[in-house]
């Protein structure tokens, strides 16, 4: 399949992500073609996992570059996305001397990413970095946009940087080694754009019916698209307002009420997909009472996610705890809770005028 | 005496700086002045001699203008330039529950400036900083410009960020408690925008002669002229050239030779301006063994630096071991050293072809 390429028009950086099956071998190329010259320095930055199913590929397409490339592994997993993590990129980054016009490529999902981004945004006062995403999430949004976070014992991405990608390189073909759960979990990304702007993307996946739950039984061709036009979705809202002033927020769509399901059932109970599909069901149920929108879209929304694989019914929270958390959540503004929510298939509206008797009712609905 | 602004021009983001005598007792007033509304959360960030002689004004004015504001100590001294103490200041934020509104103030010198700055930088992705520089040096450079450093034990300064303030307040009354040989340290700097682009600072420095080695002999009037005209002469260069691109590596003007005094002969030797003093002399005389200024000019700079009581004579250093010290500075791309160098009082020019064989004479001139 060719590769298609979606540019994220942003004014001072405007930058490419390029899509499609065996892109990773062209890796190297796609840095010289940026104007990266032969001997630049490259940090591949990975994990074990990913490491050992792409590493070799993205190396030797580096190196066949004439690439200067050496890998850092670190460890796996949303436990390390910390201050001591980037502390070993910068080593890394220290002891390979990069320089400024050198660059960090991120191999591996959204915490990979991540780091590798943070660290670049800080290192020298701002380095290249590559963004090659393997999960379905990190392919449709974390990989996307300039975004970094770093977690502080108190929260999740308390700290962090903007900090936009020269290129993100995403390959459909790195998904197959993916977990089937990690793959259901980034579709609720891909739902989320449908919802909030993309009625096409919407349509072609309720059509795929329960073919979407998994990479075995999605063609190339649906997933290629999906990641096209999830990637269009993603960088013409960042193009919009690279730096989250306003519009930016419609891609929390799901993720306020999703966030206190991660909070308060515990990080890991439920990976960030999962929960951004049962905040987008919430969410839903909220407009339902409000009236901004219909049964008829709420239940299209709600097929949608269970043609995805995914959880459909709320745990038991209690939901004091839940209104607790929603004003703990920085999403807050002067007190009052923000909520992206859906008024049609794709169409959505940001509203701070939710009671809580309505959020009430809502949950009520969900369990 | 009044209060007068210098305006940075950035697109993005211009923001005032505000010099004068007792300009600190307005700190509050000119932070509600740029939008803040009453109850914004304020994290003071100083360090325990600052503290000591200016941390209460400084809350005063912030709380009588309605600020809730609350101060944290950080240790002194260039050896806590550290990712640690960053850490320091996010868990502070957190204990404070800074938000996206919030505002950081860092009061204090250049070190102070650096660790607040970038801590502002990266939490929630950046928030705002106020700076308060309280040393010559802070006030005239490391204040403005939105530069922020934090040393790795590989070197100084290689972690950082770009993240500018909403406002620089520069009180001069507050160097009434700083020691001496920091005083003479920051004239370094002056002397620098004179050499670099202001003759009638270079001009009126020369005027006042051995006056300017101290600030009890400085007159007000002068003090007050010699800040305005140098976060003039910074604001302008940072304006032209925020990130760093081209022009303002003009203001590493002497640092490039003084980087390698502050290397060989070990941090805290030297004090940075007396080793950027040193870096003026030595690049004059590389410009003087080009042809490229006159020794009448370098004979000025040389009194002028001599008036503000800073060394003249170069340690006694290997010039083998300068030689490979200035290969390793950051400030080289692809191989070829970088040197600032004058072409007359108010001029310099980046050279990049300066011969093993020059900076060997010019070195031994300046011993
Ligand atoms: N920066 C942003 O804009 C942004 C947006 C969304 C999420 N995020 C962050 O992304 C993180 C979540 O990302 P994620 O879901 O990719 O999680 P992840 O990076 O932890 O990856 C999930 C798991 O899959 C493994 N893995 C990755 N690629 C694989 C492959 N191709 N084959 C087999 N295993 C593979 C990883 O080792 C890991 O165990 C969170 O930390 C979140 O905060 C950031
Ligand atoms: N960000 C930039 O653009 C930039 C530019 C230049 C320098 N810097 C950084 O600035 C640092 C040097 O700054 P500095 O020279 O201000 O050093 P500093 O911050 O260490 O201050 C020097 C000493 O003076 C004390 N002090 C500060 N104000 C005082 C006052 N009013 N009265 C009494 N004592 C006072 C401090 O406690 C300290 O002991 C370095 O780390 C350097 O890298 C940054
Ligand atoms: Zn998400
Ligand atoms: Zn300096």
């Amino acid at each position: 399949m060719d590769l298609q390429t979606i540019r994220v028009e942003l004014q001072a950086s405007p930058y490419p992500v390029i899509i499609g099956s065996a892109a990773l071998l062209s890796l190297g190329d796609q840095i010289r073609g940026l104007g990266f010259k032969a001997g630049t320095k490259v940090l591949l930055v990975t994990n074990a996992v990913v490491e050992a199913h792409y590493g070799a590929s993205a190396l030797q397409s580096l190196s066949e570059a004439c690439l200067d490339a050496s890998t850092l592994v670190i460890e796996a997993g949303e436990d390390q996305k910390t201050p001591a993590t980037v502390g070993l990129i910068h080593d890394a980054a220290f002891a390979r001397r990069l320089e400024r016009g050198s660059l960090i490529v991120a191999l591996g999902g959204g915490v990979v990413g991540d780091m590798a981004g943070f660290a670049a945004a800080t290192w020298l006062r701002g380095i290249a970095v590559v963004q090659v995403p393997t999960t379905l999430l990190a392919m449709v949004d974390a990989a996307i946009g300039g975004k970094t976070g770093v977690n502080h014992p108190g929260g999740k991405n308390l700290i962090g940087a903007f900090h936009q990608p020269r290129l993100v390189l995403i390959d459909p073909s790195s998904l197959a080694t993916l977990p089937e759960r990690e793959f259901r979990a980034g579709m609720a990304e891909v739902i989320k754009y449908g919802v909030i702007g993309d009625p096409e993307l919407l349509a072609e996946l309720e059509a795929s019916g329960p073919q979407l739950a998994s990479l075995n039984t999605l063609s190339a061709e649906l997933l290629q698209r999906i990641l096209v036009r999830s990637a269009a979705a993603k960088a013409k809202v960042v193009a919009a307002d690279e730096h989250e002033g306003g519009l930016r927020a419609i891609l929390n769509y799901g993720h306020t009420l999703g966030h206190v399901v991660e909070t308060l059932c515990g990080y890991g109970t439920y990976l960030h997909g999962e929960a951004v599909g049962l905040g987008m069901l919430a969410a839903g149920e909220i407009s339902l009472a409000m009236g901004l929108w219909s049964a008829s879209d709420q239940a299209r929304q709600r097929t949608v996610i269970a043609a995805a694989g995914l959880p459909l019914a709320w745990p038991a929270l209690n939901p004091d705890a839940v209104l607790a958390c929603l004003q703990g959540d920085k999403k807050v503004r002067e007190g009052q809770v923000r909520f992206v929510l859906p008024t049609g298939i794709g169409r959505v509206e940001i509203r701070s005028d939710v009671s809580e008797a309505t959020i009430r009712s809502a949950l009520a609905s969900c369990a």
